[in-house]
Order: structure tokens, then C-alpha cells, then sequence
């Protein structure tokens, strides 16, 4: 039985609990949020206490936390939490600027901390799926990945104002798939971009559409592309070619249901909320994180799965500035 | 808050304590099984006590009863509950002999009891869409419904043996499915079959393929189509054609994933198990059981739907025998 | 070089002269037909003298005769194309009346005729690859075959008048189909059928909407559903299960195009004109007519296909006039 | 009546005499090849003289021209057809160097031709209708441009010299095709490619996978993946994002049949040739040229178009050896 602290209980906090709360081998027992409801609704469904940061990292009774707090507490939690001797399952990014992020994971290697750095779609079904084709033989050699990833609609201003841009926020997911499914560290990166959406997201610095062209030491390719708009629903696809065959994952829908008239056949929109899509994918990851804590396995992805996809976001960001192709080192 | 005992803590009834567990306004607080594992995989999960049937029957804290118990105690068990004054969440079928269960169900009347009959299908997110579509005008007038329904491979020709043929045992179901689809009553049933899978089948008086065309009262045509083989998966489709369009729901598979190479395109097979089918469907009933309980609302489907699903499919067993279209009165 | 004597230049005349032209390997050498523009039409395509049907028949270097006129004429002009020892592509039904049809059967049997009986649809691409599927044993042995097919809209009601009734107009291409796919001649019939789409097809003495239910000796099952209206276009499918698996031909489409925003993901309708969906197959089937004759082979389907295709339309009728399953003998 | 000469008997001249031969307001009326067997089959099919390039030039009662001879030959034939003022349809490219293009198109627009240039996918059903919903406003404005363009196999190294490399060769059909889609000028491309199919053709120093990302001035943007080899068959996609919805379409099958076992539900590989995957659009593409000349019709796709790819092509390639984003003046 693993016992958790949760740190943060908002919309991914509650997720995180809820999954737990479903596990026979795990459960919240302390909660942190400045928010008393949002503290309350976790005690309410887990029986959790309420406490402190600090009474968290100093209760001996819990083996691991779940950091959910805004970003910019993620990597100083992560230490704290490292240094009392916890498992840690952390929301992405551990930070937006790739030193804390070293820093950080300089302090969970000295510690030899089990981290798992939160890119749920790792563990959606279907993503799942191609990776297992892949390593299965059933397309030969990877050579090229196409990622399609394309929100409903943007997220506020206020948002994208903190978020790191669309490359660290949104793309950093995609920059994640594209090294699960290439297999191969990616050592160079171009990127463009246009504000197509929303002006207001160019006034903020942003962009609101995006892609990236990534490339391994061995030629392989993987493109992605992102808008911050999708009036069809949330639509995440990834196709991986190879040297024997094609492996593709589609878009999920609620159902299969199709109504056809004079006007042709109709298929109702994608779902268009990542916590419907990933919901799944979020029991998967926590059930995951929980059982390789138990069984003392060695964590992916980890901390520097988070760096590298940090890393690309930071090099796509620079290409799209400079008109260049950034290498990687 | 509903206060469920459970008779019968097998597959299914394992499934639906499940299922009331996740619910936040109902609980398991009594359980009946003779298999002393049964029973305490319940306790454990829910910490419900272990009871008698008797026991349950006259605790007054129990306001509804699950029956999973083999058919051939439902309707003594419904009559039981009915005059206890509990709600009912019975599995079908009521009972293999109408007579028994027009019996049964004057009971029920007489006691006012709220009863629901398992047919889990109507809870499943794509027929109750395809449902809605018909209710929204999105098709037209209802003219024709087409049921696919095969099984992944037969069961053991013990339970064939017991289960009242396939009209009972499987088309059942899709007797019921077409009656929610076509929305008016079935007064002409002619129905085929054949042993094609497996002779033991045949041997046991019973067919394991069969074919049923239903008719209403105003020409409205329903066609179903069952076979105890399908080595794909499980096969569980509808299409519905008004007089404006069609509605229709495929079926599920686990990922969307496609493998593309030198043989062709290839999706993985369907699910091969009802239960892992029809698992939303299972919780969603018994959601919706509950919140009817509670609301003191009207159930469906009811024990009348559960009767009129059994007059069809003896009149589907007479028309096999005697080649004969059977008129419902 | 096959010369062909065309009677009959209406809409289905010229296509199959249209398919003529195309071939290097047969010319149309002569035309009747009474309507002069009919007849001109021809001749300007194809170089075609315009001709009587005795001149027709009398002509000795005409080889083959393409009857395309009303269908109570084709009974006369097979035997009349039989006794000048010309090859005969006619297109169905050879007559309404089975015995009419017999009788001519025997013309063609006594003076050793070459006929093909024009089921179109066994010339598809579609519909030849799933019997090319079963023939490789893709499927194992042949169980169950589900036949769709609906029109767009009905023909007038002065058609249906003397079109037969549905079951000789329409459903005869899917008895054919039926028998094509099952691979097992059929004993047994069973037919209902309603007046749904328009009263006027009812008043006319014929119904609209059917289904129909078919049988082998070793107990393989077909069913077969029809309508005269579907607003979505002309819906043409055929699905095959065996003992190894399932084997199905959806639609056809123009475009592979689809249109996805807040509405959905939408397809366009099918095609909607029988001319449009089975081009391509008309013009396989006169090649392969040409093909058969020049090289002496054996033609299918033949005058026994049209008998056997317009018995199974009686039995249905009468099914569905008594209630009962037709025994065929 | 349009009278064409022919220069170019080979497999793509041969595809457009066969266009030709099925219209009714055109023929073929001289014919250029040295090889005999060519020019041979070409006077059968369509009964035209066999002739030099200068007859041709010469001949007043020629009308129009079809180029359909080696690259290098092409600019040449444009111009000596544009003096001897005869339209002009001509196999893409005009030239594999910008410069000669552009003179040869001063000569066309000096003497005022029309000249088609043969992007034969702008003629596809599919992508015309992909094109005609963005022009009905299905999409709203179009934002991203997805183009997915895999060949089944390399064509030979000794072909892959000559060719101008995958950018001129393979990728110039998208670059089209994303102008087509776009509606808008390029103002910026950035590429890259690998050699992961055949070391050979790096050897003869080009690529065989690469990926192209394409930017207008207002920032609508385009992707574009090439491969030389897809085991799967030929694979031809597009999507296309706009601001209020996508518009795509899949791969053309020759069947709509599908298998289902214990393996999965397998589709038919796709088309492996691109003159069966396109023979329809070659068809159209004669046909609108045709139409266009005979009735003094403003012609796209024109040089200019023909021109604006090689410019793409040229920059694409420079951006892969320079990892630099080109922009277009």
C-alpha cells in the first residue's frame, strides 16, 4: 500500500486522487491546497487529512507525493520532497527554464529518487498500441512520425501569458510522443509559426499554430503539427512509418454511432475536453507510477524524458525566431 | 443513499457491486452468496455483511436487492423482494416460462414494487445515441431496424442445456434492442435457424445460427441475425432507416489503431467479451437504477419488457418449429 | 471479332453499346429499335445499321444479340435469337412467368445456345473480390450472408404496375447475389413485407419495404432486406460470415473527401443512380460476354440463374402472402 | 473539333491518346515518337499519320499540341509549338533549371498560347472537391495545409540522376498541390530529407524521405511529407485546417471489401501505380484542356504554375543544404 500526499488539488489533483482512490494498493492520505474546497472535496472522496507542504514532506507515514501545484513551484517541491526520501509523480513541465530543470534533477539523481514526470499520453491505449507494433517488428525500421495535435480552442490569454509559449505548453506533449515513438534521440529541430487564431495571442508573444520538423542522428524525421483551434473536437493522431509498413492511431469518439441523410453520412465531433480523451490514460499513468514504486522499477518517463522534451520546445522556440535549424548536442 | 443487498455474487453480480461501489449514493450492505469466496470478495471490496436471503429479505436498513442468481430463482426471489417492500435490479430473464413470470409480475403490481430488468444494451452510450437520434427527427419516421449480434464462440453445451435455447438465452436481448429501436409493439414473428457451429448444440435441441424478422402492427420490419461464432470478436451492431435517413452504431474496439503494410490495411479484432463490451453499460444501469430509486421515477426497462422479450422469443422457437409466421395478440 | 445485333436502345441499350464500342474485340454491326432518335444515337456511336429484329436475326454475320427491350418481349426474342444460332446476352428477367421462362429454356437447351442472363452485379469489383475471399477459403465454409439493398427512391407507380412486384423487379438481383455468395442452391423461403414509403405502391398490389429470409439443404441462411427509398443514396452492401471469419463490400463513393467541424465528421451520400454505381460492372459484364463467346467457354450466369433467381421471387411472394416458409424442390 | 500532334508515345503520351480517343471534340492527328512501336500503337488506337516534330510544328490543321517527351526536350517544344501557334499541353516540368522556364514562358506570353501544364491531381475528384468545400466556405479561411505524398517503391538510381532530385521530381506534384489548396502565394520554405530507403540514391546524391514546411505571407502554412517507399501502395492524402472546420481525403482502394478473422479486419492494400490511382484525373485533365482551348477559357494550371513549383522545389532544396528557412520574393 502506497501512501501519497497530494500537493495541489485543483483540476489534475482531483484527477490524480481519483485514480488513486480507485487503486486496492494505493491511497491519499494528506492533502495540500491553499483552496479549502478544493482541499475538502479530496477528504471528502479519500478520508485524506488536510496538511502543509511541509507537514507532507515531513510525515514519515507517506512514501510518495503527487505534485499538481502551478508550475513554478513543481521543481523547489520536487527537491524538498527528494530530500525527504519520497516517490514522485510531477506534473510536466519540473520547469519552464531548462537550468532550475537540471538543477532539479541534479538533486533526485544525488538522492536516487524515483521520478515519473507526467506525459500521460504515453499511456493512452492507443499510443500504447503503436508503440507495441513498433516493437514488435510490425513496420521494420522507424523512419518518419507525423504527430497531428490540435486543441478545441485556445486557452485564456492570462494562460498563455505564463505558460512558456505554445512550444513549452502544448508541443513539449508532442516533442515527448515523437521520442516514444522514435526511439532515437532527435538531434536537430526547425520550427515555424503564425498567429491565425487569436491576435491577442500575438500580442502575448505566442503563437497559436505551430510545427516542428525533428530529425535523429540516423535520418530518421518526425513533424508536428499544432493549432490552438479545432472546431471538430480534440485531435490527437500520430502515424509512424517504417521500412515494412505503416502503423496509425485515430482520433477516439464517445461513439460509433453514424446518421446518414440526403445530406450524407454524419459521425458526431470528437470529444472535445483532454480530460475526457485521457481519461483512461490518467488511471493508467498513476496505476503506472504506483506499482513501479512498489516493485522498485526503474521509472519512464522520468526526469530527463521531462528535460529532453523541454530542451526540443526550447530549440523549436529558437528556429522559429532565428529561420534556422537548431542542433542539439 | 441506497442500501443494496446482493443475491448472487458471481460474474455478473460481481460486476454490478462494482459498479454501486463507484456510485457515491449507493452502497453494498449486505451480501448472499453460498460460495464463501464470492461472498468475501464482495465484503472486502464494499464491507457489506454476509446475509441470508431470508436475512435480507427482512432488513429493514435494505431498501433494494440485486438478483444475480441463477435464473431459475429470479422470480421466487422477485416476489420475495416485492413483498418485502425492496426496490429490484433483476438480471434477465425473469424466468424461462412466461406463465411464471406473468405470475411473477402481478406480484410486482400488486406491491407497486419498482423492478428493472438487466437488459444492459439499453445503457450502452451508442444505442442509447442512436436512440436520440430517432427521438430527435434524425432519421424520420422509423421503418426498418437491422441487429447484428454474434458471439465471440459458443458456451459450454451444459449451459446451452439450461438456458432456454438461443431465442431465450442470446436473441433475447436483440428482442428487446429492436422493441427499444422501432418504438411500437411486435405482433408478427418469424424466425429460422440452423446448426452450423457446433452439432453438440444440435444434439442438445438446440440451433446456434438463427435469423428472426419481426413486424409491427404498422408495417414497421425489424431483421436480427445471431450466430454463437464469430471468430473477429464480438459482433454488436444496429442500423436503424426512417424515412429520412439512417442511424446506425458499429462496434467498439479497444484502440484505433491500424497496422498498414504489403497484406493491407489491419484493424486489431473486436473485444471478445460482453462484459468488457458492455462495461460502461453495466455501470450506467445500475446508475440509472438508482437515481430512479431515489427520484421515485419510472424504471425501463421494466418487467413488462422483460416479459414482452420472452412472448418474442417463444414465438420466434414456434415459427423455427413450424415454418409458420406467429401472430402476437 | 464478335458482331452484335443491338434490340432495344433505351437507357440500358446504350450503355451496354457504349460498353460494345470499348472493346477491340466486338462492334454493334445493327439496331433496333422503333424510336428513331434511340436507334440514332447507336448508329452515330458505333457505325451500327439500323435493322428490323427479323433482319436482325436473319443476318448472318451478326453473331450475338443484345436484348434490351420491354421484358415481355425477351421470352420471344431469346428463342428467335436461339433458333438463328446467335450467342444471347439478354438482360433480366427473361420473362414473369416461370413457365414462360422454362419453355424458353428448353429453346435454348435444344439448339445448344450460348446465354448470359444480365445479374450485373455479379460483374462488380466489389462483390467478385468477396467471392474471390471465399473461393481462397479467407473465410472458411460459408455460413451466413446478409444481403443490403436499397433504392433511392421508387420507380412510378406506372412501373410497378408491370414491373412484377419487388420481389421479381428488385429483389431478384439479391436472390441472385443470395445464390452467388452461398454457393448452395436454396430450399427454403421465407418473405414478409409493409407499404411504407408510399401508399400508391400498395394500392398498385405490391409493397415497398421487404425482407426475406433464405435457406440451403445444409443449412445455410441468407437474409435479404429491401427498400424503395434511401434518402442517403443507392446502399448496396453484402456481408458473408463463415467459419473462419466475415468477409464484407461496403458502399461505393465518388470521393474519399470528408468535411469535419461543430456539426461532425461528414462523408458525402452515395451515389444515388444504379447507372453511376455499377458503371464499371456493365462493362465487365459484356466483356466478359465476349470473352465467354469468342473463346466457346461456359457463360455465367446463365438461363438457369434467371430461372432459379425468378423462383425464389415466386416463393417469396407467396411467403408473404400465406405466412408460411416455401419449400423449394 | 480539336486536332492534336503528339509529341511523346511513350507510357504518359500513350495515357493521353487514350483521353483523347474517348472524346468526342478531340482526335488525335499526328503522331511523334522514334520509337516504332510506339508511334505505331498510337496510329491504331486513333487512326493518326505518324510525323516528325517539324511536320507537326508545320501542319496548319493541328491545333494543339501534347508534350509528352523526355524533360529536355520540353522547353524547346513549347516554343516552337507557341510560334507555330498551337496550344499547348505539356507534362510537368517545363524544365529542370528556373531560368530556362522563364524564357521559355517570355515566348509563350509574347505570343500569347495557352499552355497547360499537366499537375494531374488538381483533376482528381477528390481533390477538387477538397478544393470546391474551401471555395463554399466549408472550412471558413484556410489556416494549414496537411499533404501526405508516399511512393510504393524508388524508381531507378539511374532515373533518380536525371530526375532533378526528390524536390523537382516527386515533391513539385505538392508543391502544386499546396498552392492549389492554399490560395495564397509561398513566401518562405524550409525542408529536409534523408536517404533511409536506398543508400544508392544517396550515393547519387539525393534524398528519398524529406519533409518540406511552406509558409504564405499572411502565415498560413503547409507540411508536406514525402517517402520513395510505401509498402502499403501508393499513398495520397490531404487535409486542410481552416477556422471553422478541416475538409480531408483518404486514399483511393479498389474495393471497398474487408476481411475479418482472429487477425483484425484487413482492408486491400491501396493502388500501388500512379497512372491506376490517377487515371480518372488524366482523363478530366485532357478533357478541361480541350474544353478550355475550344472555348478561348482562361487555362490552369498554366506555366506560371508550372514555374512557381520549380521555384518552390529550388528553394526546398537549397533550405536542406543550408538548414536555413528560403524566403520567396
Amino acid at each position: 500500500m502506497l501512501k501519497f500526499g497530494l500537493l495541489g488539488a485543483g483540476r489534475i489533483g482531483y484527477t490524480h486522487a481519483v485514480a488513486i482512490n480507485a487503486l486496492s494498493n494505493a491511497s491519499i492520505a494528506a492533502v495540500f491546497d491553499p483552496v479549502d474546497e478544493a482541499a475538502a472535496r479530496i477528504q471528502d472522496m479519500s478520508g485524506a487529512s488536510r496538511a502543509s507542504v511541509d507537514d507532507i514532506m515531513a510525515d514519515g507515514a507517506i512514501d510518495a507525493v503527487i505534485i499538481a501545484t502551478p508550475t513554478n513551484l513543481h521543481a523547489d517541491q520536487i527537491e524538498m520532497a527528494a530530500r525527504a526520501g519520497k516517490a514522485i509523480f510531477c506534473e510536466k513541465p519540473i520547469d519552464l527554464d531548462v537550468k532550475r530543470v537540471r538543477a532539479c534533477l541534479d538533486v533526485v539523481a544525488e538522492t536516487n529518487t524515483q521520478l515519473m514526470v507526467g506525459f500521460n499520453r504515453r499511456f493512452d491505449a492507443n499510443f500504447v498500441n503503436v508503440r507495441k507494433q513498433i516493437n514488435n517488428g510490425a513496420i521494420g525500421t522507424v523512419e518518419m512520425v507525423q504527430i497531428t495535435s490540435r486543441d478545441p480552442s485556445p486557452p485564456p490569454v492570462e494562460y498563455i501569458k505564463v505558460s512558456g509559449g505554445l512550444f513549452r505548453d502544448m508541443m513539449i506533449h508532442d516533442f515527448d510522443m515523437a521520442r516514444f515513438l522514435l526511439g532515437e534521440e532527435i538531434t536537430e529541430v526547425s520550427a515555424t509559426g503564425s498567429v491565425l487564431v487569436d491576435p491577442a495571442i500575438g500580442e502575448a508573444g505566442d503563437v497559436d499554430s505551430a510545427v516542428a520538423t525533428l530529425k535523429t542522428a540516423s535520418g530518421k524525421i518526425a513533424i508536428i503539427s499544432n493549432s490552438r483551434r479545432a472546431t471538430y473536437g480534440y485531435d490527437q493522431r500520430v502515424e509512424v512509418h517504417g521500412s515494412k509498413g505503416m502503423v496509425c492511431a485515430e482520433n477516439m469518439r464517445s461513439t460509433t454511432v453514424t446518421v446518414a441523410n440526403e445530406q450524407g453520412y454524419t459521425a458526431e465531433p470528437l470529444m472535445d475536453f483532454f480530460m475526457e480523451r485521457y481519461a483512461e490514460a490518467y488511471k493508467n499513468e498513476l496505476g503506472c507510477f504506483v506499482k513501479s514504486v512498489l516493485e522498485n522499477n526503474t521509472i519512464t518517463p522520468d526526469g530527463n524524458d521531462g528535460l529532453k522534451a523541454l530542451e526540443l520546445a526550447d530549440a523549436a522556440l529558437i528556429s522559429l525566431q532565428t529561420g534556422e535549424t537548431v542542433t542539439l548536442t
